[in-house]
């Protein structure tokens, strides 16, 4: 194997802000430009929530997130439970059935032993939950000032049926985009514990496993061309992002979008937009027009569901691809955010 | 699959120190007693670098670590080498060819781009030297004084070839114990580029894959017991936690174990033992004794090698499992440090 190549730049590139780690347009340079090429990606691998691996007969999905969310825990959950749900969910994008686990732990001096005892048995309990184990581990400490309590890298393996290839590569003019339920609630949750925000209902985060959904889908036999979970950018995010890659566009109803009441209510106070708030339990599927009926019983069977719905479709495949929304008001094109609307969300 | 049992204490559990961070003893009791029983572990399965999945037919290491070492580079590398070859070692010490990692960072806000590429670019080159790449990834970002630059969590997947099993419960009297090059060279080297300690000799890490010496063995057909990694807790904790773990007394030549000169004279000077100290290059093998003159000449024959040393032998199965060290001045028993002597050196 050659070592990639990744010349230096001879000028000077600047420092690492918040919004590289925002999931939007920041982020999306920093992979492109610095990470891919040094670790010897070809420009034209497809960008995807997990990579796939070959290993005898079968093929394994294997994929990795870092968890930075504060408080540590918040109304839904707490940094361990999504710490196993965020990294099983992005098993479940590929198609895949989670296997096993790690976890990788930068815990800060001072940290509350039973506070860390709560969270690991929260982990475990939302990997019992989603049919997996965390079986291997690795505990760091770093002194006072240098961690906020707890960071947890979690990494995953799966595996993917036969037959089944997920990717916005495989997009196609006249797919059905689905939406499994209603969008910005983590982002909303988390931001309410952390500010001390008191909204008329307590907004909790909807931090689910979404690999009984997409199981579900696969054992009904439908063909999943794309799937994506909406976390850091949200919706608009993960539309633009697949988009862009798939090089289609989209045509999307924003009428069809559910948002909450609450959620609504809140990112009115806060000057957010719904649709670039993180969720970490809804997915957004492209199905084959003439499966998305049946795909969407399948989506609303399932707990949390129930406000499935189809809120779009694909239109054409043009170069570049862009996102299209259709308001009462006309037609607006999405983009991708700079940064981040709300830091360490997750 | 049930949830696993994971009951919260009465009583106040006191905080995390840095010793928890160290691999030695207070490591091995978070481990035990928090992080496995709320992780649904059961209590005999055997403590090791890394986990094994079944896949079809074929047979999975699954492994991670996190690297928070301070500072990010030093004579011998930087945290990014260190990321890939840790994670690399551990995979070889399951007897398992590595295929693919994955890397989490948590970036700390302000950190210098040019500097993040240049420790990027020395991962991709690692891995690339290591025959393995990195194939998927996740960044977050933390505000200023919530991190430390760079802090990197990887995990790996290789593939176990047919007929190996490694580990402290396949430990039998009459093995042998070999040792692959001089000790503490890596922890040294942390210490006086931190430290700013300037000896006459510059001590430069021993970072290196150790996967091409395991291949060679398993390659020859040398029956492989046990393999260890000598990083956290150095060469003392590696053996102890071995023949504790299997229930074995280990006997040891004391003056067999080789020790640069410049390493020793650090050491006293700073009043460590290198037995104690980390290193990033160096494994100890049990074979069974009518092997262990081939072994040794495969181990010499590989880059950093050329000091590879028999060390001693197990001398019998007994309940508890000890290491006895015999000197010029009579025979001693090894214990695990409590916390660790040099923090952050991995």
């Amino acid at each position: 194997m050659n070592a990639p190549v990744c010349p230096l730049p001879a000028t000077e590139e600047g420092v690492i802000e918040r919004g590289h780690g925002g999931g939007g347009a920041l982020t999306g340079r920093l992979v492109a430009e610095l990470f891919r090429p040094c670790f010897g990606a070809s420009p034209d691998e497809p960008l995807h929530d997990g990579a796939t691996l070959a290993v005898g007969g079968s093929r394994l999905a294997f994929t990795t997130d870092s968890f930075v969310v504060t408080p540590l825990e918040f109304p839904g959950g707490d940094i361990g439970a999504l710490a196993v749900i965020g990294t099983v969910n992005d098993l479940a994008m590929c198609g895949a059935k989670p296997l096993s686990l790690s976890a990788g732990f930068i815990l800060e001096e001072g940290l509350d032993i039973t506070r860390l005892r709560r969270i690991a048995a929260s982990m475990g309990q939302a990997a019992a939950t989603a049919g997996v184990r965390v079986v291997t581990g690795d505990t760091k400490v770093v002194e006072r000032g240098k961690g906020d309590g707890i960071y947890i890298t979690t990494a995953g393996v799966g595996l993917i049926p036969p037959g089944v290839t997920i990717g916005p590569q495989c997009v196609r003019p006249g797919d059905a985009v689905l939406l499994s339920g209603d969008v910005g609630r983590h982002g909303i949750a988390i931001m309410a514990a952390r500010e001390g925000l008191g909204f008329e209902t307590e907004i909790v985060s909807d931090l689910a496993s979404l690999a009984p959904a997409v199981a579900g889908l696969i054992a009904a036999g439908v063909t999943l061309h794309c799937l994506r979970d909406l976390t850091r950018g949200g919706l608009a995010s993960a539309l633009v992002e697949i988009a862009t890659g798939a090089g289609v566009e989209l045509r999307l109803d924003a009428a069809a979008v559910p948002v909450g009441e609450a959620v609504r209510g809140a990112c009115e106070i806060l000057g957010l937009d719904p649709w670039y708030v993180a969720n970490e339990g809804r997915l957004v599927a492209f199905v084959p027009e003439p499966e998305a009926a049946r795909a969407l019983a399948i989506l609303r069977s399932h707990p949390g569901g129930a406000e499935a719905a189809v809120i779009g479709r694909v239109a054409a495949a043009s170069g570049r691809g862009r996102v299209l929304v259709e308001t009462i008001g006309g037609v607006r094109v999405l983009d991708l955010l700079s940064g981040e609307q709300l830091p360490r969300i997750c």
